[in-house]
């Protein structure tokens, strides 16, 4: 026994001052979607194994943790199986359950099963711990929360508009600045369409991203590398050299795409999205990036990502619209659009700016000294009469040095500390002591209140 | 494919209304552990089996959930180890991690990781789920929350006031009537060694509970059983049928004991406890009940328990004081109080009283109803300006029938829907229309804020 304990790598511990910079973050995220209307649910860690398992490629599959099956484990092995020691095969057969990956999948499940009660268009929101069997790094853990939010059964394009506004509306309250970029996949399927190179559409956004750092004839080079003809690079030259402002991109766009109906329905999406937009006026600056390929396979329509303008992290929001959520449980064609805020990263972003509200991250408010029975006796009805005023209120249980306690007070960062000693009982008062300014003042219950509500957070 | 889906037995799906209820209970549950000075931590799901094994029995070992490990989970297996099946001594060569089974063990395993950083006394509050292994049966699950608060690192009964305190004002604000019970371990070790029976403390509160129920007699039947001798019987009759107030019991209680220092000890503690409680005045009622023995083993002082008075359904909140936390971490002596709310027994007891207040369910307030893009364009500036006031609002996304967006509010339960046509925006307005009074009026945008804000939860 007493061994040193650790916690599983790649997992971490919450302590009080994460703990309150995490509520904060989830707290506005949540106030924000509920202001558009969407429902927060919660599915189980465990989720069993032909639920999990093919949703996640192959590489996906060995991420999954997987549950040891209670008792008798072995029972639906034979011998020759345990010695083949196949341990993917065998899996299967000492395990039925797994830990959720993400949100996405259980999410799925969920409406097929409860496809009677839900009432369409379901606007849901889920903010959960998923896990990952990943190499743990820098920035990677193998717990983490993911933030979703999405909406089923709505093909209107209005949904992609009320996620925009989400994202602008959440990174507004955070202060964060923050540039969202757009890109619709049937633009990019009109594309590769149109140079009759469908299978390369990959190849062709990475080979445009790097116009910025590398200039356009490498990129023409590379283009030729991966096997397009002249005549694809000579088409795909004003999409690769796209500039001006969106409307200018997007009436580019639609010349190149010309020949397109699928090209073209992706830029009429994309301008009906903006042109709306244009009308509510969004605080951060919304840009067509034709760049943007993410998750390629699964989205459909609009794609998103959001970044930080002031701090070097990578996306830090992204999702867009598919058209086949939940097809893989029996349930075809219901589209939605969803996407899911980096929690971990917003974090970072908000240490590194600084950017956290004071009371945001304040506990307790008022520290009654302990200077033990009588005085004690003496200020319980102060304490009771604080909280009852709704001001977070500690008084120290031992009756310990004065500079241990002053030192608790200190550690909590709390603002202002009761003493009450034979002098104050007479009086019928306490003195308030600020510990910001060392200010000492003798004052009754109510003023007490009154100063430590109105000069606090 | 496309197999009908289900989750793993003994686990559920949380949906808006559940959930709208459970953030209701966690809600106000944070907000006065807040207003005591607790501070959040959460501890990750997955534990390693060295913290977690040897913790809560050998029944308590086998209801661990284990992880198996990832890649080649076979690899420090021998063939003769397979081929000899035995469950219990496979798992650990095949699994190393294991999901937390209750929220202590992980407690003590962070102090003592963080003892460092820790400022004593820490206290602190924890609100996440726990797995067990467990038959599933009704209202037992495999995975439930578990919901814990406890300061560490003072021996100050002023800590136990605190949380009969935080008991008293969370049922007062759930407006569930509740009697507290409260009980001492060191009355009880008290009570077995002036009769000289110091094993026989659990038999001895057993049988005295069921004084009710089968009578004195019976109850004296049982303890001869029990193997008590008649003067050890005889020397219990007081304390068997102790009844009168709290003080009244004490006072008996402490003639009985007064041969016994551990006893008067206790007598003392609870006394303490129940004087100070007397000044600040609950709004339950507090009951000294020497029949609560809750977790013997574990606790060294006070122990407490919550029952509902108006719904049967047996403890809904328990807790004590014990003495060596993280011993077994290697960290001796360090003393702590704690206790749990039962948040899914509180979930049914608020069900079956109907005592959830309407705001803490209701969610979306205003539905604009979508007659087209024409009205659309009209309305996004009343929708804009709506949220900005706070207003929970939503625009029915697709232009879809009268009658299906009228479901969607009621299913919902929206009080508020906004209809817009020509006629309105001729007028510059819009008819908001009650949906609880079928009352419809044309409205301008502040008049539309101030309505449903004013009449609204």
């Amino acid at each position: 026994m007493a061994n040193k304990p650790s916690i599983p790598k790649g997992t971490r511990d919450f302590g009080p001052d994460e703990m309150a910079k995490r509520n904060y973050i989830f707290d506005t995220i949540k106030s924000v979607y509920a202001l558009y209307g969407f429902q927060q649910i919660e599915t189980p860690a465990m989720e069993t194994l032909q639920t999990l398992m093919g949703k996640y490629g192959e590489e996906g599959d060995k991420l999954l943790f997987k549950i040891l099956n209670s008792g008798d484990f072995l029972k639906s092995t034979t011998d020759e199986e345990l010695l083949a020691r196949n341990p993917l095969k065998l899996q299967t057969k000492l395990s039925e359950k797994g830990l959720r990956y993400d949100l996405t999948v259980p999410f799925a499940r969920y409406v097929v099963m409860h496809r009677e009660e839900l009432q369409m268009p379901f606007k849901r929101y889920q903010i959960q711990p998923v896990w990952r069997a990943d190499r743990p790094q820098k920035g990677r853990y193998r717990e983490f929360y993911q933030c979703d939010a999405d909406i089923v059964g709505s093909d209107s394009l209005l949904n992609e508009v009320e996620l925009m506004q989400i994202i602008d509306t959440v990174f507004t309250k955070f202060g964060i600045r923050v540039q969202i970029e757009i890109n619709n996949r049937k633009i990019l399927s009109g594309i590769a369409e149109v140079i009759g190179e469908q299978e390369k559409i990959v190849q062709i956004t990475t080979a445009i991203d790097k116009l910025d750092k590398i200039g356009l004839e490498a990129v023409n080079a590379e283009l030729e590398k991966e096997g397009l003809s002249k005549a694809s690079i000579e088409k795909l030259q004003p999409i690769i050299q796209l500039s001006g402002s969106n409307d200018d991109k997007l009436n580019t766009i639609a010349e190149v795409l010309a020949n397109s109906e699928t090209g073209l329905k992706g830029v009429e999406e994309t301008r009906y999205i903006l042109d709306v937009l244009k009308q509510i006026e969004l605080k951060n600056e919304i840009q067509l990036d034709l760049t943007l390929a993410r998750g390629l396979n699964y989205y459909t329509g609009a794609i998103f990502e959001v970044k930080a303008l002031d701090v070097e992290i990578g996306s830090i929001t992204g999702g867009g619209r598919y058209d086949n959520l939940t097809g893989i449980f029996g349930m075809p064609n219901l589209s939605g659009v969803g996407f899911s805020f980096g929690a971990d990263r917003i974090y970072d972003v908000l240490n590194t700016l600084d950017l956290y509200p004071k009371e945001s991250i304040s506990d307790t408010q008022l520290l009654f000294i302990n200077f033990g029975d009588k005085e004690t006796s003496y200020v319980l009805p102060f304490v009771a009469k604080a909280r009852q005023a709704n001001i977070r209120t500690e008084i120290f249980p031992d009756a310990a040095k004065m500079k241990k306690q002053m030192a608790y007070a200190n550690a909590k960062h709390i603002p202002f500390v009761v003493l009450a000693g034979d002098n104050e009982i007479e009086q019928g008062k306490v003195t308030l002591k600020n510990m910001n300014t060392g200010e000492q003042i003798l004052v009754s219950p109510d003023d007490l209140i009154e100063k430590v509500t109105s000069s606090n957070p």
